[in-house]
């Protein structure tokens, strides 16, 4: 969707060392924001984002001339006329249009908080069907279900998942990073840390699903008791959810359950983080609260 | 879906004429079914469908063998299991599943009695994707909505309609014809009949859609007074409906209105056979209620 960055360009590097022609998918795309998400908010930054393919063109000059990687073939970036002749597309659930649905999946998780997203990513992705695609594992949902809907549908795209690109301090990037400022952002890679402590604990031995979300509940509980940053104090941070899934379907594991050591499971998260209401420290652009998400793999072991 | 007719071949023979590898498919989709429909009733007559396409691959061997005609290259059989490999596809409107749905064209007329037909229609049509399809003028609003989806998703697919095949009495041929028994199927013509009404008055220069549609329903009505068959005399045909639309978008033309000369319109019907009642004369297969439709394109003129 633009606004690219170091995760995005991930993408296209790995795309580039297994592929002759890449193209580079840059489409806000309607379809998949409901009525009240941030469609027209979403960051648009078309010169930046060709300076930054511009530079990681040249970045592979070297290896596309000897053929051993490949070369960024073409941008896509169509208008929604084109991409939606007929009607403009709805933004309701019970909206009409021409749409994919992947359901049970698409309700559930993100798609419990938009209603509307995974019909629209589903939807492009089946006008779309390249010969392989290379999502990020931040939208693990995401990459479960076009990989759902490449099955059922027998697409021949082959799904490429990229690991999740951190800043520094764990945050996952994520194009509406932008929007936090600064005094949010420094206190948002607790998503992150509560996601790690329960993936260590899981690689310690810890096969309880409920202790295993307990121990990534507890990391945001530790910093909420010791003030550790004024909107944890003022309750600025919200958790949406904290979920152990089955890996291959985003079935619930329940608190009760134990996870399968040779499945392994999906420790998924988002949290809302609100504007700062001090209105001395509040640029324009924190105005909007921001809904972040994140992922660990508990990975499969023998 | 097979139990082959002379309607099915028609479109078999088109094909072979405009492309040199031909796919018949023949699969009874359930995801185009509903929970009280016919799909266990559905005729499955696999060694008769084979034995009137090797009549057909005999018919065409000269042609094909100079290059003038395509090939039967293969049958298109899969089981469901094969076809939707993950869950067994619902049969509920609100039930889960992997789905194309294209509405609101899909909830109207056919729609509105079948509401999981088209999406299961649309479904399987998107995992097809041939290169050239072929559908028979019979299921109209099937033609328009495939149309609209191969324009709405970028199927490059070319969407071919063939004129419908009739009996000598104008009744449109169908599978479900079979169901009839002998006593039914006589009187069921009075369906085309009423459509060609008022098709003639349309071609006589008549543009008012109420009209146009009077003319149809007359036919039905004259029958019904004169007691033209004991099942007319019982109520034992039910108009579904007789519906003028646009041919672009299968949207209403009502009563008040009158079709614009360049569009023209479709003129579509469905009517409800319901089974004789005269235990003496009943077979097994006279049993079930039976669903007919049929429609008429008013052709544009200047």
């Amino acid at each position: 969707m633009g606004a690219l960055h170091e995760g995005h360009l991930s993408l296209v590097r790995h795309a580039l060392v297994e592929n002759t022609d890449v193209f580079v998918s840059i489409y806000v795309n309607p379809t998949q924001f409901g009525v009240n998400e941030d469609l027209d908010k979403y960051p648009k930054t078309w010169e930046a984002d060709m300076a930054k393919l511009i530079e990681l063109k040249k970045e592979f000059r070297e290896r596309s001339e000897q053929g051993i990687a490949g070369e960024i073939a073409g941008i896509f970036a169509p208008t929604t006329k084109v991409m939606y002749p007929v009607l403009p597309p709805s933004s309701e659930i019970d909206g009409d249009g021409s749409f994919v649905t992947i359901t049970p999946m698409g309700k559930w998780l993100e798609g419990a908080s938009r209603p509307v997203f995974f019909r629209g990513v589903a939807t492009l992705f089946n006008i779309v069907q390249p010969d392989r695609v290379y999502f990020g594992q931040k939208d693990v949902q995401q990459t479960v279900l076009i990989k759902r809907m490449v099955k059922d549908f027998h697409i021949p795209t082959e799904v490429r998942v990229i690991p999740t690109t951190r800043e520094a301090d764990g945050l996952a990037m994520s194009s509406r990073n932008v929007f936090l400022g600064e005094r949010r952002r420094k206190d948002v890679s607790v998503l992150s840390k509560a996601l790690l402590a329960a993936q260590h604990s899981w690689n310690q031995g810890q096969t309880s699903a409920g202790r295993i979300r307990q121990t990534a509940f507890e990391v945001f509980d530790a910093r909420l008791e010791k003030g550790d940053g004024a909107y944890f104090g003022s309750q600025k941070i919200e958790v949406d959810y904290i979920a152990l899934t089955r890996s291959h379907d985003m079935t619930t594991i329940d608190d009760a359950e134990f996870i399968d050591p040779a499945e392994g499971a999906i420790l998924s998260a988002a949290m809302k983080v609100h504007p700062v209401s001090d209105p001395e420290m509040a640029e324009e652009r924190n105005q909007i609260p921001v809904r972040l998400i994140d992922n660990v793999i508990l990975e499969p072991r023998r």
